[in-house]
């Protein structure tokens, strides 16, 4: 196999950016992530990819639950806050206002969007863990056009 | 759970729209799909879904291969071929000259890139089952920005 053409087709997927928000033991934290994707309509089943060893990969394993915040284009700014470790000081986690809901899993008021999920299968086989999981609740902030991970020029796959 | 937030929430999901190759006992097939993320660097893994009981779902189920054309933005009648079921005409499927490399799926001439997966694992727990591949062989044909589900108008999510 070709490398270069290996690297260069798989970043032709084209993602969007999120949030996921984790619970840990008394606590919670979040991720930036654009390995999403839905795989089922009935149930309602979510596809993502958590990098194996980290904090959070280990948080969505051990608690069986994750939230996804879908941002709007232009805020980068919140989805670069969680490329990071991040932690709550007051009502916030990053710097950014939360609420939690079903799962205890964190959402971001400025998101858009959100929805939670309840871990059904994993698979480890690679150096991302991929955790599917049916979403158990979901909200809505207000209307608008999802971020893309292309309009931050930044590439994660390949 | 609120089913129109969950359904407006899940279509915040950002997604390309690529044409599944599959081989068949004796022949090839491709539909097309938006369920497409990659899950791994290393190994390079693929998960799609693919809606269950079709005979593209069985066929790589059955096979253990499959491969993704990367279409390029604007190729909408390249899509929409797929949605349907198509046949081989001479050197053509569904309309569309097409080749093959490593696997015997089909990835076709006019798709910016193409990769084909070996099945490594899969989940079928939804009305989609998802395949979890490895990525074994790329290439490239052109540069060019990929296509969005978002520019068709369309959804497949919620």
């Amino acid at each position: 196999m070709d490398n270069d053409a290996k690297k260069t087709a798989l970043r032709g997927i084209s993602y969007g950016l999120y949030v996921i928000g984790t619970k840990t033991e008394g606590g919670i934290n979040a991720f930036t992530a654009n390995w999403v994707t839905q795989t089922s309509f009935a149930p309602p089943l979510v596809a993502i990819g958590a990098k194996k060893g980290t904090a959070s990969a280990n948080e969505i394993h051990n608690q069986g639950v994750f939230s996804v915040s879908v941002l709007e284009s232009g805020q980068k700014d919140l989805a670069f806050a969680f490329f990071k470790p991040v932690s709550v000081e007051g009502d916030k986690l990053g710097g950014y206002e939360y609420a939690t809901h079903t799962t205890g899993c964190p959402v971001f008021t400025d998101a858009l969007s959100w929805f939670e999920c309840k871990v059904v299968h994993e698979y480890d086989g690679g150096d991302h863990v991929v955790y599917l999981g049916e979403v158990i609740d979901a909200g809505i902030h207000r209307e608008g056009k999802p971020m893309t991970l292309a309009e931050t020029g930044l590439f994660y796959g390949g």
